[in-house]
């Protein structure tokens, strides 16, 4: 078969005209995203530094021929519940269900791994949490007197997400405990009223947030349930973060102590699984009176909308994590202990380096600190200087070590001085060989 | 290791008052989505009927232990390339790149199949087609005043994105030789310009286009692509059809005669690989200008976008695609030549059986008439009657044959006695029958 015909390799090609940047949609004119790009691709431009930037799991666990095993676990699971041949097939090659395919096997594991009990239905599987943070704000947010509050410090996801859509954010700062200070939701949504617009949600992470690395006591997760259900707010809990704690299951999640359904739960498995399936999920188990009173699940309505995304997750993403699932028995919390060890050794080696090269009196005398989360990825620190992008060249040119400044974090502005490390994708000797470094580099800025 | 501690048992639940429809985002209470359930649906409803509804590939060519090979290649070509274990691992487990992993094999692709001559740079992989439509939409139109032409009718996922990002819509009707007729194009850029808008660009399916199967003559296409030049306009061409012609490689596609770089080209591997993997891509090889007159690709920009809906698509589709373009030379077209002889079987069927139960006069004496395309997946009749959901469920139940009603695709109305045959999924044998029942529902709605 030929290919079809091409223009004459003689005729001049016309001229053309760029587009203008200030022609094309203002989020990407946003400085946000220039921060994300520094931070995805600051690995690849210092390869030999030792990197606290990157907020990726670690590899070690990963193995390439397990990714057939779980493909061929999930395909027999199918035909173990009795789908022939070709039934299997259709599930894996063709468009499916926009909901998606294993929302029994991802419930079954939130019931086993976070005590929560949500009917398959009120499942959406996504490409990643962001995508089901894009369908959340999408559903929840209609018009521009709608506004989201969001923690600050603020994942950059959702931020970003918000921009894409046009949408308005207002930040509320993090408490003591770590999440958004409650009696400080409750005035910005006061303030948010009074200015004539809507306080519709509030995002937050409750479990070593990125990027401060805090958590929520449950207290202060009781009393935002609280202040939220009284000032008519939904909750949009994110946990990519909550199966690493040093500590497991010492919390519950928002979710699971929410008995009005105003919890909207984002799941992600990139951290308890592998990033590159970009499988998420939402748990919208709200009810939707639409006209006649005719009542739906918000996560069919979040799949109407993701039929104008991505039409589908992935199967193929599916089946393999469907099979990592059902090898673990729908218990990931155990499947995961090994990285979870891992992840809570990191942290305390962090902790011990710092403390090690900093210790008191000398960390006053210098105006250093650094929080020191119960878990999961990330720790802040605070320095006696501007913390920003140039710092972080001057530190990776000169000491080897890389960091993530947090100003881009803060929706309001703040963060100058503080910078995110992360050792979810660190050795030990790393760790111990980063902190060294980073001291040296915080002397000389210091001094 | 326990699960988190649950709420007291005995707890009496807080009342729970629904989410009111009208109070989430206006797409939610389109039409049009209401309209795409039913198509999604419908198949299930009747398991039994010859179903011409969905657009889905036939997966008699799809075999699972397939992709256990697909993927194996893909892995040796990165380790072929020099990559070490480690490297392997990082790209088919990690966050990647968001532009995607595999643009060089789709170029090379795009080269063999297309002609083509796209830099790698100027590609993102994206999850389905749609996700690129959606961010070339959300790109391209900046602010309210920004309009998007389509042509009517129309593919539901690109009218559908548009209502997700507020945009509006100007449908433009379909020339006689299928594709939106450049003159008319002319006329509603023109109308949209003078009610103080500016007309952004112009959605089209040149090839077998969705629902109406029509395609463009190529001097059509090299008309249209004077026209969008003179009036300012970008071309966004759809193109996941293309390569299902009777006739292979008869015609350029609108971006192998674009010498101007006014054609952003959607493709997908939905069709030509399997719909499973949601694999598609945007080649947007535009210049932008940024502040200062620096230049950036337009596909740069758009996978900032991306970062904020999935951050990146899954490797492990790109990894299971790769190792079929590579298992196939990056030749597609050779690779689904028994898929292409299937589907222009299939077509010739049933424009032999349309002809041979309605031959003239009677078809004209019953006000029955159907277009012949040269190739995809689509036919559309024209009938003497309202061809509504209700009218496909009497033809269901009575008959056993489904059908789409075409109605939903025109954006401003029309098309009520329309309804669009997919031969796509059926075999010879059910096409026949079919028919056959088609025929009979049509005589008993006529008489």
């Amino acid at each position: 078969m030929s290919a079809p015909p091409r223009p004459a390799a003689g005729a001049a090609p016309a001229p053309v005209v760029p587009l203008a940047l200030g022609d094309l949609h203002a989020s990407l004119a946003d400085p946000l995203l220039d921060a994300m790009t520094f931070l995805n691709e600051v690995t690849s431009r210092y390869p030999d530094a030792v990197s606290f930037a990157p907020g990726r799991p670690y590899e070690g666990f990963f193995e390439p021929a397990d990714v057939h095993d779980h493909l061929d676990a999930y395909l027999a699971h199918l035909a173990g519940r009795g789908l022939d041949r070709e039934a299997v097939r259709t599930t894996l090659f063709q468009y499916g269900p926009t909901k998606g395919v294993i929302a029994d096997l991802v419930a079954r594991t939130l019931a086993n791994d976070e005590g929560l009990d949500v009917p398959p239905e009120s499942l959406v599987l996504t490409v990643g949490a962001q995508e089901g943070m894009l369908l959340v704000l999408r559903a929840l947010c209609a018009t521009a007197d709608d506004v989201l509050l969001v923690s600050s410090p603020c994942y950059v996801g959702v931020t970003g997400a918000a921009r894409l859509l046009d949408l308005s954010t207002v930040p509320v700062a993090e408490g003591p405990g770590g999440g958004p200070d409650p009696e400080a939701v409750v005035a910005a949504a006061r303030a948010v009223r009074a200015a004539g617009r809507r306080p519709r949600a509030l995002y937050v992470v409750p479990d070593f947030a990125n990027p401060s690395g805090a958590s929520m006591l449950t207290p202060a997760r009781v009393r935002l349930l609280e202040v939220a259900a009284a000032e008519g707010l939904l909750v949009i809990e994110d946990n990519p973060y909550g199966f690493f704690a040093r500590e497991p299951g010492s919390r519950p999640t928002l979710k699971a102590l929410d008995r009005r359904r105003q919890v909207v739960y984002l799941g992600s498995f990139a951290k308890t699984c592998f990033p590159g399936a970009r499988l998420g999920y939402v748990v919208a188990d709200q009810e939707v009176a639409g006209p006649g009173g005719r009542l739906s699940l918000l996560a069919d309505e979040l799949a109407k909308l993701k039929s104008m995304t991505t039409v589908n997750t992935p199967a193929l993403s599916q089946a393999v994590i469907g099979g990592m699932l059902l090898r673990a028995d729908c218990r990931l919390r155990a499947a995961n202990a090994p990285a979870t060890a891992f992840y809570a050794a990191n942290l305390e080696t962090l902790l011990r380096e710092l403390e090690r090269h900093f210790p008191e009196p000398e960390r006053a005398r210098l105006g250093l600190d650094w929080n020191r989360p119960e878990g999961g990825f990330f720790a802040v620190l605070t320095v006696p200087f501007a913390a920003d992008e140039a710092a972080m060249e001057r530190c990776a040119r000169g000491y080897g070590v890389l960091w993530t400044p947090m100003a881009p974090f803060y929706p309001a502005g703040g963060g100058e001085c503080r910078l995110r490390l992360s050792i979810s994708s660190l050795t030990e000797r790393q760790i111990v060989e980063g902190v060294a470094g980073l001291a040296r580099f915080i002397r000389a800025e210091a001094g």
